[in-house]
């Protein structure tokens, strides 16, 4: 394996790049080091523009393309969980941050040191602090202080993917229903109201809820609308005065955060609902010509994205975006994370294939 | 008012003595002290057999009358609020133990002091540890330990009971109705079970039951089905794979401990049930000629008693058991705890004219 901390060697294959980024350690809040060598590699490309913000490291090309595209990953890791330094096993790089993100990080650079005239412009965005509070989130930074360094036509992040096009996200809201009583000894109930009773009608329309499968870009879409959390009970003699269910709603792109609160309310209506917590859906931008010409060049199949991920901060940009990584999503924070070296050279040899 | 810990003068009225009682500090657990005054004060009183038990005391009167009334009381209190010593205000005494239930003992050291040649044979029990965990409680270690010191045809405890005759007690059953289901990630609910929603069944059948009324020697008992607690929840994206619903059930009399259980198995019928507390309820036992008399001494009236007593032991123990006390039960347990002082000689002069 390589030394942790030296140069980059950006003359390494797709793997073996992975395998010295992995061994530089860069858990979240600590990405510094990892962005300099970052930066210092780029910086050695004279075909590229570079920028730094924090531990943001942006390049580009400026050939006046018709269009740009934009290629994004964190530079940050979950806690190393006794998985470093990295190692091989056949065909499979072990090691924390192996699939989640380092091989698509490797990707962008290799992509960075052998594409000088590419047929789109290209912009390569590298940031920290993904794995923690949204508060925190580099792409988040760049957004607010340089959202010119971020204007592309389309946006691919290389967040693990299992090399298959995963278009947009869901969006996921979280609310708050609260049901009141009136207080009492449980041994002269009929003098209190029981709160729990009244929390039977919530849970029933949550069971009764029949979520829906959205059809968009030719990407199924399924909601789902969820009690995540109840709480009630005061003492196990003592009508309880209150009860609270949080219900969590994961919708497809078709709506925006408002459209999504009214379609809860409307769900609980007649209770008292609280939202707690927002983060809108992104749209799988499949029809912007880059996708196409994307989808073609990846193989011309997509799914839908369920999780929450930042290409939403991409579409709240006006970007279209997806996700398109090697790594495997399954094995993303677990210990015995690790990533296909076969899919690391497919993503980077499909992505070239695109844009040479 | 009293200095602490003197003797006992058991020729003071109701109002003194109950005052000099509350004086003499006897947080559960710490009635040594005043078990030892309340036992020498019985051993001066050449009518009594007393006999003693850890910190309880009995005294009886072995006239070979034909029937025998027991009179019970607790010597410890809740802890003690920055309320002692006792004041009087106009008719209320104050003080910590004032209502629940140094003024019942009260009344009882001065019937066994006063009725040298009562018409039944009486038994007075004074015992430790009522008011925490049932295990340490000192009638419950007498009943064990000495069932034949509590031999009776009838028994009043004289816990707060507003001076009017409270028949029998509920009882009282509290079970978890739990709730499985398979957990998943939030994004992808489809693929889990949600637990929490299967509680909508649950607090259903809860929301629709109808509590009966039930009519016991002419006192109204009211049942009660309440959910008191009710948990569930991993985390915020989870679908939740468990939820538990505490259920209490308040019954009335006609109930024994197995029918009450076989009655919420019936509810929760096709739901995983256990039962987690039982204590049973007791039948008011008014119809005994002993009560009947006693009835009639007390002006009468009774009504039924809600919150679970003592008597139940007595019950337990095969002895018809009201509770009939000067204090105010929904004074016990608070900082302004009182006691009128009218009610404590309201209730002595009644006792007296039904045993003299």
């Amino acid at each position: 394996m390589s030394s942790p901390n030296q140069p980059l060697d950006l003359t390494l294959d797709g793997g073996a790049l992975t395998a010295q980024l992995v061994d530089f350690p860069s858990v979240s809040g600590d990405e510094q080091a990892l962005a300099d060598a970052v930066e210092a590699a780029l910086r050695d490309l004279p075909h590229l523009t570079v920028d730094r913000h924090g531990n943001n490291v942006v390049a580009r090309t400026n050939l006046g393309r018709a269009e740009r595209v934009l290629l994004a990953g964190h530079l940050d890791t979950v806690p190393i969980a006794d998985n470093l330094p990295s190692h091989v096993e056949g065909d499979l790089l072990y090691g924390c941050g192996t699939s989640d993100m380092k091989s698509g990080v490797a990707v962008q650079l290799r992509l960075a040191a052998t594409l000088p005239e590419p047929n789109r412009d290209l912009t390569f965005v590298f940031y920290d602090c993904e794995e923690i509070e949204a508060s925190r989130n580099g792409l988040g930074h760049l957004a607010a202080e340089h959202p010119d360094w971020l204007v592309a036509d389309f946006a691919v992040l290389m967040e693990p993917s299992g090399a298959v096009v995963e278009g947009g996200c869901q969006g996921t809201l979280r609310v708050q229903v609260r049901l009141t009583g009136v207080r009492a000894h449980a041994a002269r109930s009929w003098l209190g109201d029981n709160a729990i009773h009244h929390a039977a009608e919530v849970l029933g329309r949550l069971a009764a809820y029949r979520p829906r499968r959205v059809d968009i870009d030719g990407l199924e879409y399924r909601e789902g609308l969820n009690a995540v959390r109840i709480d009630g009970g005061v003492a196990g003699n003592v009508i309880p005065d209150e009860c609270v269910v949080t219900v969590n709603f994961r919708y497809a792109p078709d709506r925006d955060e408002a459209a999504a609160e009214a379609h809860v309310r409307e769900v609980f209506a007649g209770f008292d609902v609280t939202v707690t917590d927002s983060a809108p859906a992104a749209l799988p931008g499949l029809g912007q010509p880059a996708a196409q010409a994307f989808l073609a060049a990846t193989g011309g199949t997509a799914r839908a994205k369920f999780g929450w991920t930042d290409v939403a901060r991409f579409s709240a940009l006006g970007v279209p975006a997806v996700n398109y990584g090697p790594g495997d999503p399954n094995l993303a924070h677990k210990r015995e994370e690790h990533c296909s070296l076969s899919a690391i050279a497919e993503v980077e040899t499909r992505l070239r294939d695109w844009l040479a």
